[in-house]
């Protein structure tokens, strides 16, 4: 069973499960497993792995358009260096405080490999979930995607500095509420744009066609890619990185473009119910599918 | 640098680390990493395992005097096979409902050790912590000790289902609700007693002096224990049991054994200020030193 399907069989058995995060009684939380296998290439410092390790969880409570309140991560490692672990607590600091949140704590853990679980806690009263999504809405991305496809890129090619620089993204917290009165539908991007489409679609029962060519990318992509396919597969399938996709009506993007303090980029359109799926599914780009592939954990 | 060493570390950089959770604006955090080759040994169950881990972060609400609200967790494994999963969901949620919380989701993360990492979420106007005890006040523990010392003697000697049933405990989250109104200092005994009451005396600045004929143990430890001195051992020192400890005013110790739902045992007084501690330490046993060691993750 692939992650996929287990998180499925997840949803079936935890009735909260599904969204970025559960929400209690106004109280979001949600939680993430990081490690050095599969998240933090070598090049990464321990300060990036903070960071990156708080600021996904924080991606989460933002997906849900809430305020963050607090994170604590637990930091599993074959050793306790202080410089590591100083830096690493320094990280996660930095992070909540970008987006006001603070960093209350956590746990240490002998680990054989080096591996980070993060919390984040948020607050709202209206919690903006993937399912809302109606015919009519555009759908849009905060910032640049491509970030963490470029990052990875940076660290092959030796350029250290600036991979951990695209390692340390900012959670759209900000965003998030400013688009929350205005999203019928919200989650953040990490599996990738085309697999968050397809999630979303799936949870909104609705169909998506996207204008690949107004899809927003980070500078270093150009960077990086080697040719426009290349160039797309690292902003629109690969994934692990936290922008936010929603969905609001046309009347209200130039509101909800003032409002958010991010770049606010409108990539496709909401054409309909599931019922009107043509056999290519629910995501299509120009009307042919598009392929329901990403950033799978646990492949 | 050991994990003790480490905790010291990051107390010193994070305001609100030191005690069994964070509290912020009233919502208590705390989260745990549990696994396979330090925390499950063979023959654990998948149930066992997802009650356990869930348990251990909700025994850290309970020590705050909190209500426990909620708890989600991150299962890393390296497959995802269905059985697994859910059971290990089953006992995730039946932890929670033995306390009164919701289980709420989590994550899967790909893992080449089965690993967990638990996140529970509680409520409290008037958190409990290590600090505040006084000298006059009696050192009371819930339940008894030596569970999880017994459990892994039962796993060694092929009784697997004792072993299972003992590890799976209840987190003291109604005792220490209703202990909160007269507890002095409470934090739950996960590092074992002696340890235990070590962090406590230094959280608090006092001494304590133990009686540990009083200690009292779970029926458990008399089965697998090999004379007195193992038995001592298994419920002193051990550690990885979630029992509260706590301390109180000794005029209201009737009152508190009343009020709470578990046996209440005193096992010992604190005996003065740190100014008044004898070269044998904080902690004594008939006025000689109890060391200070017990369960340390990471060692």
């Amino acid at each position: 069973m692939d992650e996929r399907a287990a998180l499925d069989l997840v949803g079936g058995l935890v009735g909260r499960a599904g969204d970025d995060a559960a929400v209690v009684d106004g109280t979001v939380v949600t939680t993430d497993m990081l490690h050095e296998s599969t998240d933090f290439p070598a090049g990464t410092t321990r300060y990036t792995a903070g960071w990156r390790a708080v600021g996904a969880s924080l991606s989460d409570v933002a997906a849900m358009g809430a305020e963050a309140t607090a994170a604590v991560a637990v930091y599993g490692a074959p050793a306790f260096d202080a410089a590591d672990l100083e830096a690493f607590l320094s990280g996660a600091r930095d992070v909540c405080e970008r987006v006001d949140a603070e960093y209350v704590g956590g746990d240490l853990d002998g680990h054989d490999e080096f591996t980070v679980a993060s919390t984040a806690l948020g607050e709202t009263d209206d919690p903006v979930t993937r399912a809302g999504a109606t015919a009519d809405d555009v759908v849009c991305v905060t910032g640049g995607l491509g970030r963490s496809a470029a990052a990875l890129r940076a660290f092959d090619a030796g350029d250290v500095d600036r991979a951990n620089d695209l390692f340390q993204f900012t959670p759209r917290v900000a965003a998030g509420r400013a688009l929350a009165p205005y999203a019928t539908a919200m989650m953040d991007s990490s599996d990738g744009l085309a697999r968050s489409l397809h999630q979303l679609a799936a949870a909104s029962d609705c169909t998506i066609d996207v204008d690949e060519a107004a899809v927003p990318a980070v500078d270093a992509v150009a960077d990086y890619a080697t040719d426009d396919a290349d160039a797309r597969e690292m902003t629109v399938f690969f994934g692990e990185d936290f922008e936010l996709v929603c969905t609001l009506p046309d009347d209200e993007i130039a509101t909800a473009r003032d409002a958010c303090p991010v770049e606010l980029t409108v990539v496709g359109d909401v054409t309909g119910d599931t019922a009107a799926a043509s056999s290519d599914g629910a995501v299509t780009v120009g009307g042919d599918a598009l392929p329901d592939r990403g950033f799978t954990h646990g492949d």
